[in-house]
């Protein structure tokens, strides 16, 4: 089983950047089957339980699956970006230390290139137990033996970077600035910026845990840890079913980025950025807090208007299923637009925004309890764009209008620049200092 | 594929609750490969990845997996003591309110019982959209279509609702007192007690996750939540390796209780003890804090000395291989015991403890970053014995002189009476009220 995007490349995607295409198929339907490792034909077993093999095929998580790091042509995507979404996620944001300069920064990439690679093989960084035991290990160990378990990282690279301090700022790439503020902020500043970014996504939290563990200790030095979230959500089963639900019990990314055209056009940076970043893109991670306890109490048809889709099905209030392209056009015998207005999916439209499309890559998180004794939960909103102010511009309205705003606030929040991947021998950014 | 102690009731077991026994290898070995739902044969799609369907047949998870929440027989255990560990744990323990009485309890522990049938089942606990959307949903919804996943939710009473209170303290369980001050405690008072704690174990956090989330929303107005931990473990695949590692990296549960005898011995509530225990057991929950950062940089002989393993394979230091028995007397060239006394397992061993054992089901935990920034994370280490003196009596050695402490510390703790489960048509902790 391979990467979604190697069976994209034999598919001969178009596009500036070759073999990076992903089709919808790949991304949101037979491609999370891939992604999760499904095994198909094991009705022997499941059959005992009274389930179809039919069905059970969608619901078989595979560990030993693993996707590559290096990449064979230039300018194609790190992994977790186009990769269909496993199950747990860590996400972590770094400040590079006073002391360190373009050098420590270049050296840093590299180590972590060299040991993201073996972790995605499902290998330790190096040794757990060096010679007699005397030294400490290389690699802290508890994920020893637990298989690959479809593990990704993403590095991205946050303005900080691109400043005088480390004479990079002609190679500054072209959209990366740091977020202005945006309506409705309720930004921590414990919770917001970084000069580094890693996301580290698997189907085992403790493989996914011991990525970031080993990673920010090869940092120790260099950068110091700025801040994390812990996410998990998975696509559900079924031919019906592969949209993952957020926390208020909704469908969350029916809508998303899904054909090649569309990923050229608002993913994968252009020709007219630093073309060190061909093929790269940029993530905006966005931490927001859920009020899942009041939104609990609220009526559910409440709750509908205020997505503008069914929360069973997903199904748009104009009406068909999931799929439908919904019709924000469409009134009700009382003259009322059957999608509020001011609803969730139609203030992120593509159609109500000048046809603005972003990739989104959102998981779940709960912190346990807040200090009045609620749940404290909510979504890590992970997103991926040729262009930040395309986020910006759909973050304004929705900021300003949307009628989630009742329930949620986005506490956390940062930009990077994600280079491409490295080709063999490479590592992630190098071309950033060539 | 049924619960493991469906198999070991079809073996016979002996003992004064029959059909309770767990063998070694069902709740270890063989045990696990059922519990994660591991599909043999599946070596027409694995193969193509170049792993041999002998390995591949542990590493693969089956989300559709359940087990039953009822039981035939009176005197079984509530799932998820003899359960395979899954891969994800929430816990969580709840005050009961001011105004609550006996018959609040009496309607809660019904009301959870009647959900965690159906959620086991995989199933909502209510309609997610009541009728054209008038009203709240009785299921939150996130967990939709996610399948089973081999939850189990265990429910246990703590020391509160044998007080004057409720009018229960005749039927007080005979072991059940809330836990002296121990060595080394560290405990946070928003950490410790409770009255109610719920224990979900699942293959997916979503599905664990959403199982106490809607439990806590049952039991809004007659109890509040008071502390909660998330956890997560995997058992490492391949035919020798089957224990979970903790976040020190160290394999964590090698000389676990295995054998029938041991279980009726030392689990299983027993004669001496109420009525209504019979075939229950009493939990204890610690949040274990460990500075792994710390821990990372010591030489890796120096963590072997402290478990009294090495690191990687989980041998006792007194030679042999994961499963040999620690030889606590064998010296090296320099007369030194191979094993530190003051070594975890040499503190823990039950030869050093008139043979007490207790049961152990930890999970790793993380908590993101302390107020150090570095990383916050360590062990919700569950446990289960019939009587809570067994865990003190080896925690007031642990907490005087384990060497680990220097890395550890306890600062969370409950203690809880869990009832046995009930048969089809009654709830939990039922007989308590007649």
């Amino acid at each position: 089983m391979t990467d979604v995007r190697d069976g994209a490349a034999a598919d001969g995607a178009a596009g500036s950047a070759p073999g990076r295409g992903v089709s919808r198929r790949a991304l949101l339907g037979g491609g999370i089957a891939a992604g999760l490792g499904m095994v198909a034909g094991v009705g022997g077993v499941l059959g005992a339980q009274g389930i179809s093999a039919a069905r059970a095929s969608d619901e078989t998580v595979d560990l030993l699956q693993s996707h590559p790091f290096y990449v064979t042509d230039k300018g194609m995507p790190q992994p977790g970006i186009t990769t269909a979404p496993q199950c747990y996620c860590v996400f972590m944001t770094f400040d590079l230390a006073a002391g360190s300069v373009a050098r420590s920064l270049q050296v840093l990439l590299a180590r972590w290139s060299a040991a993201i690679a073996q972790l995605q093989a499902g290998k330790t960084v190096g040794a757990v137990a060096p010679s007699r035991g005397v030294g400490a290990g290389q690699d802290t160990g508890e994920a020893l033996d637990l298989g690959p378990a479809s593990l990704t990282v993403t590095v991205g690279l946050g303005p900080g970077v691109f400043g005088d301090r480390f004479g990079l700022a002609g190679r500054r790439p072209a959209k990366l600035a740091e977020l202005p503020t945006l309506p409705s902020d309720r930004l921590d500043p414990a919770l917001t910026g970084g000069d580094l970014s890693l996301q580290a996504c698997a189907d085992d939290p403790q493989v996914a845990y011991h990525a970031i563990r080993d990673l920010a200790r090869i940092a120790r030095g260099t950068a110091t840890v700025r801040w994390t979230v812990l996410g998990f959500g998975r696509a559900s089963a079924g031919p019906h079913q592969t949209t993952p639900r957020n926390l208020f019990g909704f469908k969350d990314g029916t809508r998303n980025v899904s054909t090649d055209a569309d990923f050229d056009k608002w993913v994968w940076a252009g020709s007219d950025d630093q073309a060190w970043m061909a093929g790269g893109t940029y993530q905006i991670a966005r931490k927001i807090q859920m009020n899942i306890e009041i939104w609990d109490a609220d009526d559910v048809a409440d709750q509908q208007k205020i997505f503008g889709r069914m929360k069973v099905d997903g199904a748009p209030l104009s009406g068909g299923t999931e799929h439908t392209t919904p019709d924000f056009a469409v009134r009700d015998a009382a003259g009322q637009t059957k999608i509020d207005l001011r609803s969730h999916i139609a203030l992120a439209a593509h159609e109500n925004n000048d046809g603005v499309k972003i990739l989104r890559r959102p998981y779940n998180y709960t912190d346990g309890l807040n200090q009045y004794g609620q749940l404290d939960a909510g979504l890590l909103f992970l997103t991926y764009m040729n262009d930040p102010e395309h986020f910006v511009r759909l973050q304004r309205r929705l900021g300003a209008s949307d009628l989630l705003n009742e329930y949620i606030g986005h506490v956390g929040s940062a930009v990077f620049a994600v280079p491409p991947a490295p080709a063999t021998g490479s590592y992630i950014g190098e071309a950033l200092f060539a």
